[in-house]
């Protein structure tokens, strides 16, 4: 089978790089357009990203290398590289104000090429699904009401939430699923600064420090789960109720993986620790069953040890895309605390943008 | 006026250090003796903490450098120290098991030694107070009865709490002290190393990475404030009931002061945002009102920036005594949140007792 | 004696806090004008440092905080406070291109400002002296050969060499001073992350890693030493032949302190490690026989210990003024090697320019 | 074909542990015996490891988890290991003290059992070869002359050189096996905590820190290469006379990449920079002709940035098996200086190892 050929919009930024980083081996998408702001457009890939490459997944392929970066502003450039076979879709990976990258991506899809995105600007676009694969693939099946309404043929656009939640939203969803609602939760996440891109953080603030402040972070933290624990109601999403979230959001001193401290509280039914174990040991969703390429093949592991999870040793369990949780315990407060970790540019940026759009591929949307 | 000579146990290790360091130029007290284990034992001090002076608040005292340690484990050493004007009391800083510890620490006590102690042995002694300066200062006033039970005349023990409640335990008490009661609280501990000691935390757990776990850590955090604010009844402490605490503590690569993201729920009486600010920014106690040498001018601070606290740049606020708080703004699930930061070895520990100290020269009981 | 009204030009740079944050209680000096780039300018001090204060010396004064930022550019605004008698002569910590902060220092000399200056524009300036107090203080009586060939009458300009050779200059310097010529040099250098500014040094390239390169470092290191080691000839200056110098460059994850690992080769008179211990411990200069408030009181300390000098726990001896050195033994390739630290920002920056002003005081340039 | 069973001397330590993560899937290897102290042994391996875990290399296979540690001093669980199929040769971790390495690798030896060790105590033994496989595999050709002076029949013991040397000793092997032998060489090391073991290095050393000293490492750095360039003369090894080295060895920040800033003369032919680049670049040797499963492809990869090589973007070079040279560049005082970078505890320790074992048994002496 000849693979499908993918632009990467935002290409030279750290979400950009990881992208082409983990594409490098893929078995069905091949990585043939790269878009990125005017710097960039015109050098050769490998030219644009020379002394910042630092996607976690490895170096770029060679080939890759040698395209020439394309002006991501510039539509005619991507339809032209749609016409010549060489970008069925794209992942956007923009970085660029929150309205021009709406206005963009609009116009991308209006183009007839599939946005699949990790910004943040079309979360709260009505009909515009928020993915995690595991947690509401369901949510893909607004694209063809949302194709109607914009008048759209082929193109659509469906986004991932914010890094932050990724920790912890899918172990949340294996229990809400299970039976056992979740009410209110109390979050402090402990952030990667590859989060914030590159240059990102200064290291004069992560030598002998932590900051307590990611901005806008903890409002998405607490208002995004809401969308995707959601459903839709004539062509649009409506929120869930529940559970209720008050995040903490810090930076840390660690290249990648997110690590989240949560306490909750169920409704009036409540699992004991073992049954939460025995639900996160073996839930499994339509990746897994599917066998996705990019889909760990256990979405949630346990670890028993005391002291874990840890950035540096568990980050990459599975691809770097499972969520790793330990010490599950009772809470003297809500019901229950643990702490639960994943990694930000991969399942929570990059990673989790190609499992969308395998799920999106074997739905038939690409 | 001659200064009062001091013995420290445990003078080699972290808190140790920092008991002499902070001890240099006190206007009351002067270290006279100093007492650590077998292995340290008679050598000279500065022999014995030669390549393993960590003590954030400076180089030791000359004088101290050339005093011979001796054994803390052989009492008629410091009794011999005592009789011959060098050891009016003791601050405990000994790294040893609980039992030792405690039977030791009576010892001195029933040899006319008071003690005055960071270690976590005596916290939860029935007649023991648990003393920080500015929310319990009455808690000292056990000691007769102390005496009294024990058959000790001078000798007397009296402790300090755990280092990472100390970032929130006074915000907290002033709150309930201007009449509003906190009937929960969920906290998320970010705390340095040299909570550990040296050697302490391995440099391989530190290095772009973080460790959710610190033993014993969250037990103290959530049974410790209950007995700080409870009563003295009968000659012994009876807890308070709340507020009911739930705490996440975690190990991050800092080497100084510990922050903690705290969420918590007030009773049916809730301040505005701007009365606790009010409260906390004119929250005085004894120690301010006698001017005590070690006590902060104010020992709450308010940085009203968005990303403040954070440890290197707060720790050292006010002789590093006093605790900085931010980002006070309205919690999602509970009433309010913020996250405070105090000195881990400073106020936390040696700055912490030795204030203790002074506020125990005062009442009269040494 | 009233104190001597200052103006910082790039005032809320790193360098330029620096110099506020020592200033805070100068004896002589008093910081009453500050300016910066045009988008600082208009604006409160505090304000224009709101979240970007990173001086190591502590807080800026209350005052500073009130002060309005002029815009360096403008020399009409510092021309009115210097004729408003708020800036007698100015600190300059520009952080412009080369060719704009030559002709501006000179526009503000010829305005009958002297400028004392931590940019590196003028250090190849035929007539302007690279001072470091201790090393060649008489290099600053070239000051009124300066004024006459550029027709100014108060102002003139002087210079401070770059951070990265005050680690090891001036024990050099004291060895040749004592009659040890040294020939040939290799150092390889591990340099603080403050040297490269705010926001300067990326953290994903300081975790868990170190950078063996800083533009332009590694030819400043090897020359500017022979200008400062050289002499007065018809109202320039002559470079010093020796010694040759070949330096390796590193940037590590430490906030303050340049470490330096020296390997030297003296000529043919060749001193003893012990000699070599008591020229360095003993050496004074100007400064110190001035007693000039800045100057440490002894330039060069020694640590017998093996593992010392480190950064934590060297870099603030003697007000930070201090070159601490340590390891000292035979060169297995050359004669001698040592280990030596200063710290970049006080010693090697702000605290190096202020000693340089008390020195041009003193001599009664300014 | 069946795999070749080994054992693990020293199993639970950082070496040993990076033995185990490396042989997890290699073609000729499988670890069917680990040994350690007497503190572990009797314990399962994942147990005996719990919590200590820090394989670079990812995680043990099951079946060696499940293996039960047996004491490296007890022998006889050796030769019962080696009788029942299970241990062919061994891998020697051990971390006691340098005597006892001595006497029980030679204990091994003379029961029949092929000791391929990291440990330091066998360097300086006549007989003993030190092995780089790709730069004196002729080295090992003393094995029938040590068998004999030893009256071993199967057994033997061969080893490797200090982590500090391998990032610069095949470059420099590399030019002096191109006719240009290198005269004199000062090189300063920037070395990761992984070289000292776990816990090893305190994270109190390593917070905005550096040290400048590693117990014994300068002495080893700047001997063993003598022996490695050296030849075999009447069943021992004679030095090498040149090159003179002198090192300066740094403990930083960094997990896991040694780096080394070289400076170099060579003797009296001194090829130009780009003709070392060639020589580099198109080195290979005995591992990489005969295609040894653990060689890397190309033993010195060039990066052309300048900012490179970095140990976090670069350690893991070809199975971390690489050295990666960049920076380099004529030297102002000797000819020529470049920065070095190998992984310590794949290249440097268990890969070296490795690769030595394969290279042994292609030349059938296991």
């Amino acid at each position: 089978m000849a693979k499908i050929p993918v632009g990467i919009l935002g290409a030279t930024g750290m979400v950009g790089q990881q992208y082409i980083a983990l594409l490098a081996n893929h078995p069905w998408f091949e990585v043939k357009y790269t878009a990125a702001s005017p710097r960039s457009a015109g050098k050769k890939y490998k030219d644009a990203v020379a002394g910042r490459w630092n996607a976690s997944g490895g170096d770029y392929q060679k080939e890759v290398g040698e395209l020439i970066v394309g002006d991501a502003n510039d539509l005619s450039q991507a339809a032209a590289a749609s016409k010549a076979g060489d970008c069925a879709f794209v992942f956007s990976a923009l970085e660029m104000g929150k309205d021009e990258t709406r206005a963009l991506e609009e116009a991308y899809a209006a183009a007839g090429i599939p946005v699949i995105s990790n910004a943040s600007a079309h979360r709260w676009t009505a009909d515009v699904p928020v993915l995690i694969a595991e947690v509401n693939p369901d949510h893909a099946d607004i694209i063809p009401a949302q194709r109607k309404k914009r008048g759209w043929d082929r193109g659509f656009i469906a986004v991932k939430p914010n890094c932050s939640i990724q920790s912890y939203m899918t172990p949340v969803y294996a229990l809400v699923k299970a039976g056992y609602p979740v009410e209110r939760l109390i979050v402090t996440t402990l952030q990667a600064v590859s989060g914030a891109g590159y240059p990102g953080v200064p290291s004069l603030d992560m030598i002998d420090n932590i900051v307590p402040y990611i901005g806008g972070e903890e409002e998405k933290s607490e208002q995004e789960p809401l969308k995707i624990l959601g459903s839709i109601c004539d062509g649009a999403f409506e929120n869930a109720a529940l559970p209720k979230i008050s995040a903490h959001c810090n930076r840390v001193p660690v290249t990648d993986g997110h690590t989240a401290c949560v306490s909750l509280e169920f409704g009036s039914k409540k699992p004991s620790i073992d049954e939460i174990k025995k639900i996160w040991a073996s839930f499994k969703s339509l990746p897994q069953e599917l066998d996705l390429p990019m889909a760990p093949k256990q979405p949630i592991i346990i670890r028993e040890e005391n002291d874990r999870p840890q950035p540096r040793k568990d980050r990459d369990a599975d691809k770097a895309m499972a969520v790793v949780v330990g010490r599950i315990r009772p809470c003297n407060v809500f019901d229950i605390r643990f702490t639960a970790l994943s990694h930000n540019t991969v399942r929570g940026a990059a990673g989790g943008g190609i499992l969308n759009a395998e799920l999106l591929k074997h739905k038939g949307y690409i």
